[in-house]
Order: structure tokens, then sequence, then C-alpha cells
């Protein structure tokens, strides 16, 4: 294929980000982080680019979030500076973890004695040593520790190694997932949890360097949580669907879309689109009277009501208009992290001009 | 990495099949198609690799389906019979089209006269010819035609272009998901709807030399279905929860899991794996009492209640057992045509044995 010029040259379905909006998400979210005093530490997890990462640095960012080592590897050409929040257990993955050029500072979340000591006994093994955060359960009810005796005791061991050091807690607090207008009462809980845990480590004479918390939805929250030092957003590079429901964005920041064409009308109050589970993915979106896997970025009233693996069935029911067999549409998936994931490249586009093709490059875990 | 040995040698998540029971799957379908004097041609969208793919073709499949093009391009170096079960709507996707290497046979189904003549101009400037299945709705009411009038009409369009000839017929029966015991009065209807279309091509003159249809649930039925000639089933190589809930497999059929690692055990009553939705998907059961995303391999009964990007919770309220951090689980998955979509690679295992590495050759679209 020649390179395309437009989005007319591409096949679809094909992920499209606008670069202009793209850039706008993340000045803001730069400028909060900056004025707020807070680092910002993006998870990469959502767009898995060289590209948006560097340009995330750039703009202030310490370093980078990553859940896997096909991440870190990849962002390793982009930081020295990079948490893996996410517990390194097994031999394999540890093989990797210590294999991890020498340049960056690897700074692990973790949540158990188990990852912990075997984290330390391959980091002697391999000469390297890992700044350690204890992760939080503040409510998520996911992984982390809601004991304070239990968090103390883990930062005591990670101290007590040699090849780790305790450097402080994470959380993720993908519990509040309400309106940003009704989530005061959750910050408040949580703000109330976090201090008993960092009122515990300071009396056993662990100081918390690092506070890391933070999820697109709750970010703009982040200065209300008095001891909060550093944020992990991933979202916001795209925003979706879902954080334009809960009022985390506007649509016009949208800046993600599944570019699809229309190819079959056969059956009556609907159109048949090329972006199906395989493009968009499947998940509901979490709001009242929620519909749909997506919606279109021009027409949001128009949404894919159900979806086949390359079949995305747009609902007509609603409305009056009525597409024609090859007309382009852009989809606003409900959950971008995981659209992103189904597809190779990312391109680039300025209005319908085709200006970049970022590769995806941290896909996968091989 | 050094290339892998055991299975403890993987790093998790990682997909997992076991080449006996993909042996027997295979075995299984191409005797009953040619004990039932039907044409095999499956869709390899379910693993799209080229080794899978040589392997259905030398146990006697006639050619195989595709989707998209970037599953015919990679198929086209293991067979010369493709069908394209989808419409090639678009210039760019139309011209990939015409680019497939020359000695592969392309076969294309389609619903509309907008997409038939498109590709008939296609064919025509790039000096190639097609042949074309009308493509049926017999109950999915997602793609196809209903009336028999607008069947015959397309098969007279694609009669009278130079660049295309009418084969025949195709439909998918995604509709017929009951348990294969009660599908009976499903078939029926669509025998009984099938015929009809046949009747009227026949009528107009139009033999219908390829009738193709056929899906892993319904594959079994098939013969029951006159004068049916093909079929397209693409799940049954591995089989996954779905097929052994509505008893078109048995549990010992399932040859795909996920295997994945206990990664923390903080939260009672459950524990958490690394594989989530980027290594599982999210597609629920479609079934009575339906609970869950996988369910684990060695113990049906422990499913995957919930899951984030890279967490699967593991819900333990109803067992005794109570695995430790580091252990590994295998995973199978509700759905395993989009869970395999997820990963790079494949791992083909004997036991615990690694002994090849298959290439998910044919993701995505770029």
């Amino acid at each position: 294929m020649n390179e395309p010029r437009s989005l007319n040259d591409l096949v679809t379905p094909a992920a499209i980000l606008d670069v202009e909006r793209v850039a706008r998400n993340l000045h803001t979210m730069a400028a909060y982080a900056r004025e707020n005093g807070l680092h910002l530490r993006p998870h990469i997890k959502t767009h898995k680019t060289k590209e948006l990462a560097s340009e995330q640095v750039r703009l202030g960012a310490v370093g980078v979030t990553c859940a896997t080592l096909r991440e870190a590897e990849v962002m390793a050409d982009v930081t020295s500076d990079i948490l893996i929040a996410y517990p390194p257990v097994g031999r394999p993955r540890l093989e990797r973890l210590c294999a991890l050029p020498a340049h960056v500072a690897v700074t692990v979340g973790l949540d158990s004695r188990e990852a912990l000591a075997a984290l330390a006994t391959a980091g002697t093994a391999a000469g390297r040593t890992f700044d350690v955060l204890v992760e939080l359960d503040v409510g998520m009810r996911r992984v982390g520790l809601r004991r304070s005796s239990d968090v103390v005791a883990l930062a005591d061991e990670a101290a007590n190694h040699a090849a780790t050091r305790f450097r402080g807690v994470m959380f993720y607090p993908g519990h509040i997932r309400q309106h940003v207008a009704e989530q005061n009462e959750a910050i408040a809980q949580l703000t109330e949890d976090l201090h008993e845990h960092l009122g515990a480590l300071a009396a056993a004479g662990h100081a918390a360097g690092v506070v890391s918390g933070g999820s697109t939805p709750a970010a703009m929250a982040s200065h209300r949580i008095a001891g909060l030092t550093e944020i992990r957003p991933g979202t916001y590079v795209f925003n979706d669907r879902t954080t334009a429901e809960i009022g985390a964005c506007a649509w016009e920041d949208c800046a993600y879309t599944v570019l699809a064409t229309v190819v079959s009308t056969a059956v009556d109050g609907q159109a048949v689109v090329d972006a199906g589970s395989k493009a968009l993915n499947r998940e509901e979106l979490r709001a009242k009277d929620a519909r749909g896997f997506g919606a279109l970025l021009d027409r949001p009233d128009i949404v894919v009501k159900s979806m086949s693996e390359e079949h995305g069935i747009l609902d007509l029911a609603r409305s009056d208009w009525r597409p024609r067999i090859g007309d382009r549409v852009r989809i606003v998936p409900n959950h971008v992290c995981v659209s992103v994931n189904l597809h190779p490249v990312l391109w680039a586009a300025r209005g319908e001009d085709v200006v970049a093709r970022y590769e995806v490059a941290a896909r996968g875990w091989a």
C-alpha cells in the first residue's frame, strides 16, 4: 500500500487520532498537574506508542506508568523513569524485569510479601535495586492492602531487603466512576483512608516520598487529596464515550475514533459498518440509560447497538438519517484503551489529512 | 528471551493451544464433512495462523473463508481458493482485493448492488474476475437478503457483469445458538427459507453451484439442510466455553486456554490473575445462569467474575480452593475468536512442553 495521505486512502476499520485534540488533552492534564504541584506519570496502556509517550514526557511528565513488561521494554526508549504498577510475579517476568536497560530507574508497585521477596531475590542476583510502592486498596476491591498494619509490615520488609527500597504508596481509584459533580463523598472517604495509612507509616518511621494515585475520571479532583504527590491518568490522552458521559471531558475532547465504512443496509432500521468487536471492543457504558458500544462522532445519537467480530450494527430506529453503502463514519468507543489495543497502528490526522503513523508498539506480552 | 521449552518458561498471560485436542477437533469436523458429502471451508478468523490453516487444508478443506483483506493476504500463502465472506466496499479495500496474488481464485460474498457494481468495475480495471455468492439472511438479521426477488435480481446482475460470475448463495446461521438438542425447529425453518430462495433462483435460470452455510454451533446439523454444499465453521478448531455450554463440544475438547499467574490475593474471597480483558476479552456467556468471562480448565466451577485490562478476578466464594501467589492457571474464555485476536503468538503445547510457536499473522487490517 502507498503511504496514505488522506483518511479516504485508509482501509477500514482504522484507528484515527485527531492531533489537535490530542495536543489539547495533553496540555490540559500537564497544566493541571503543574499548577497543583503534582507529578504527572501517565499510564501508557492507553496508547502504547513511543510517539505519544515522548510527547507526554516533553510536556513535563516525570516518567511513565506501565502494567506489562512489554510496555516497559518499549518505553525504555522514551524515558529513564518507569513505574511498573503491577506485581512482577513469576520467574519469566522477573527475568525480563531485571533485563530492562540499566539506564532505567524502575519502581514497582505490589501488595504481597511473596511478590516483594521474589523481587528482592531477583534484584540481588541481577545486581539491581528497585524502588517499591506498596499498593493500597482505597475502595476498588481489586488489589491492594486495606489494613494499615499490613501496609507497614510490607514497608518494613521493603526497607530491609538489600535490593529493594520503600519509596511510598500507590492506589488506583477505579471505583470512582460517578459523574465528576458527584465525586465529593468518594474523594473524602479515599482521603481519610489514605491518611490513616500515611499516619501509620510515619509512626513506624517510614516516609512515603511518593503518594501516587489518579485515574482519568478522578484526575481533576486530585488537588483535593492532601498528601498526594503524583497522578497516573491514562485515558485522558484520547478520552472516550465513558469519559464524556461522566463529565470528565467534553464530547469535543474525544480524540480517538474508529473510522468505518457502511457495508450493508439490507436489514431495515439499521446499517452495518465494518467496525465490530475486533475494532471497537465490547465494553458496556456504565451509565444510566446507556445504550450501545460506541457512538458516531458527528451524530452521538447514533450508537452501535450490537456487534459481531467484523460487523457493527448502527441503530437507525430513532433517526431519520439513512447512510448509503460506502459512506464512512467515525465511531467513539465506550472504552478507548481496549479499542486501541486491537489496532496495529494509529493514524494521526489533521482534519482529513493523515499526518503520521504511530505503531502501537507495546501491544501483547511476548 | 530464550525459546521457551515449557509452559513454565512463558511470561503470562500467554495463549496456549493443546496440540492433541486441536488435532482431534480438526479431524472430527473434517470427518463429518467428508462423511456427509459437504465441502469444508473453515473460517480462519478463529486462529489467524498459517500453520493451522495449512493443517485444515491438508485434512481436506477445499479452501478457506476470510473476513478481512489482511486475512486473505496471509492465507494466499496457504491456499489458492479463498472466500471473502465480506462485502469489499470502498476503494482501498477493492485495491487490496485486486492485488491478491494471481494464483488465488477469489470468491466474494455480498448482499447489495452497490457492492457488486464496485467489485465488477474494479475487477474489469484490474483484469480479474470474481465468483460471487449472494448473501442470504436466514434469521440472524445482520446482513443478507430476505426476499427471493432481491436474491434473483442480484444474481442476475452478477451474471451480467463481465468481471463477476454468479456462483451461488451463502448464509451465516449466527442466530442458532441454542443447545444442539434444541436446534431442530430453527434448522427446519432455515431449510424452508433457503429452499424458497433456491427455488426462485432455479426458476430464473440460475444454478446455485455453491450453497454455503454453517457455523460451529450448528455445524453438526448441516446434513439435515438439504441442498447445502459447503460449511464454514471457525471456532471448532479450538472450541470455547460457549461451544461447550451449548453441547457442540465436550469440555475436554476445549483446546485453547489463556495461561495466567496469580498476582494478588489481598482481597478476601478472590484471587487476581494477570489475564484480564486484554487477554481474555469481554464477552458474556449467552446461557442460562451464565456467570463470568471464562472458567478454569481444571476447575470449571471457578470463573473469572470480573476484569480490568490486565486483571482477572477469580471468584472463590463458592469454593474452598485457595490459590497462592505465583500459582498458574489455564482459563477457557467465553469466546475464543476474540481472545486469540489479542495475542501476537499462540504457543502450541503437548502437556507442559512447548512444541511450536505460531504467529497470529492475520491480525489487524493495516
